[in-house]
């Protein structure tokens, strides 16, 4: 079933991408007035995977960098359109769709810009379920999908294609480019047919995005704080609701990285936690670093005042967080998703256990 | 007038573009032993600058990143060829001529090694008249002639296209690339016609490294240190005989930087010299802190006893030196050449003197 997203519908898809993605993706508001303007008075078609030719050429566009950096440094929208064309190019043949590679503030929301400007549809689906802070942590990885040949573009009118040997080449010489580049970069890459990405990508999550924004946004114009909805729609996991004592933060190799110390509020007064992230919150541990939530597993936040998602960058000394654990899509699960974004790959000292598990333990 | 290179002359090439390259463009040996194997029986053609079609594609090879680095991290072959193909494959076109962008050790000698592998004829000329350590340190930026489209290539397989809005941001972000890529990589940059190769190379460079590496055998067989011979052919400037006391060096941002204190010998006995680098020899002063040489202008070391040209990654504690100073071609000491590769760009804290009036100061 095709979605048809209006400049209006912008407001459920940033606040759902936001969510979804795990504090990563960067501020959703910036991602929402591009896409707002680039889209007027049109729509975008969201197709369903199904509908997608098997020879149709789909290609992922987003922004790749520390959200700390895209703070400051605003995307004008041509670098995107810069890194599609320079891809269309060395590829010799014209996209026929747009994929979101990630659920995440602008991340879930650039593509939507691009799509307006290029007049092509996007499909439903994305190729993470979330949010992750290297570009080899997706689904097409598993699938043995290339991220190569990639584009990176930046605001100055630089860019460059790499052809790495594997996903994780490809994030390693991209990241060191999109350093030196400024911190941030818009990229064009893992171009697949359609019959990959049908095998590839996770199904169903613009629709998913949209749906769980439009879910915020009525119970916060209901007074209500959302997290309960959320919840109940998404099989999740209250973790605790607490305050931000400590936040120690680095924007360090290309990342925003850091763990933030928290106080239980409410039921959870007297408890203390540890919310780790890198660009996305990955570990949350209690006061005796027993772990609560661990990557792949989805630790989201919400403000637990306003109920809006809280992005790693916008995290701040006295912020009050409720924050939700959803079950990560089952191949991350997987030995090999596990290996890919799993807590050890990232050096936390925990193997990974099911959000389900560690909910019951607490 | 063409030359006809053989294997056996190589040995010449190395040495000569060792002279020229004042320390830096790498171990010439290893250079000397690629293309000596890819020569064979055969012999590379050497063609005059004037006889280059306008319309011919002349495209530079070389290597780029820290001699400390490619010292332990030697170039198979299969790199270079890998990142002139890519580059031709994203021009849609074949190279006509190849090119050597500097003359120093290892880049005097691998563009033989393609050349050989490629049936491909040289060009008489180079992009310096000498070695220096950033990609848009050659008199083609000079004449507004961009470095990209460059390509990249590792020994893991990995390349990458950059299209940058300046020679500076080129070498900002192949710099980048190449840290990332292990500190040192193969790539194929300033593809120009013939006209542009006329309009903005320095004339005659691979004669005259030629001519040098046979000035230096031929003394060395005779038993004469050939520094003499050299000051003759080159119109240089004998700085002093010395040796190392003391070597502070550091791969640092993917340079060999440092410096070396000198104590002098036999007629410089009693004196102190301090020579700094960034994989060449860029400054020296003595023991006053006055400048004796600056860069743009050459500081070629001998070894003091065989006569051997030393690189700045075998710089050692012990090792006598003879320091010979050449003026570097006029372009170089024009306002925008020193601006592009004059002391104060380096951080050194002098302005540029000619290296004939610095000696008569002396």
């Amino acid at each position: 079933m095709a979605l048809e997203i209006t400049a209006d519908d912008m407001e459920a898809i940033a606040l759902g991408g936001a969510f979804l993605g795990t504090g990563g993706g960067g501020d959703p508001y910036i991602g929402k007035l591009m896409a707002r303007a680039a889209i007027g008075e049109g729509a975008v078609r969201v197709a369903d995977l199904s509908e997608v030719p098997d020879d149709a050429l789909c290609v992922p566009v987003c922004m790749m960098g520390a959200p700390t950096v895209m703070l400051e440094k605003l995307p004008s929208g041509e670098e995107a359109l810069a890194a599609l064309s320079a891809l269309e190019a060395y590829l010799g043949r014209k996209a026929d769709y747009l994929v979101c590679i990630e659920a995440g503030g602008l991340n879930s929301t650039i593509p939507f810009a691009v799509a307006a400007a290029t007049g092509l549809p996007l499909v439903d689906a994305d190729g993470m379920g979330r949010a992750f802070p290297e570009l080899q942590m997706v689904s097409l990885t598993l699938h043995d999908i290339g991220a190569s040949p990639m584009v990176l573009a930046d605001d100055k009118g630089n860019s460059s294609v790499l052809n790495a040997v594997s996903n994780l080449w490809t994030e390693r010489l991209a990241r060191a480019q999109t350093i030196e580049m400024g911190g941030a970069a818009l990229v064009a890459l893992y171009p697949m047919v359609g019959a990959a990405a049908k095998r590839g990508l996770l199904k169903g999550t613009l629709g998913l995005v949209h749906e769980i924004g439009r879910t915020i946004a009525a119970e916060r114009a209901a007074n209500r704080h959302p997290g309960d909805a959320l919840i109940a729609r998404c099989g999740g996991h209250d973790l605790c609701t607490a305050r931000v004592v400590d936040i120690d933060r680095r924007t360090t190799g290309g990342f925003a990285r850091g763990r933030a110390r928290l106080r239980g509020l409410d039921a959870d007064q007297g408890r203390e936690f540890v919310l780790s992230f890198q660009n996305e919150f990955l570990c949350l541990e209690d006061d005796a670093g027993r772990p609560m939530a661990l990557t792949p597993d989805l630790i989201c936040a919400l403000d637990a005042d306003g109920g809006l998602p809280v992005t790693t960058e916008t995290l701040r000394y006295g912020l009050g967080l409720r924050l939700i654990g959803l079950p990560a899509d089952p191949q991350w699960r997987s030995p090999a998703g596990l290996e890919l974004a799993g807590p050890q790959y990232f050096g936390y000292d925990h193997a990974f256990s099911p959000i389900e598990t560690l909910a019951k333990g607490v």
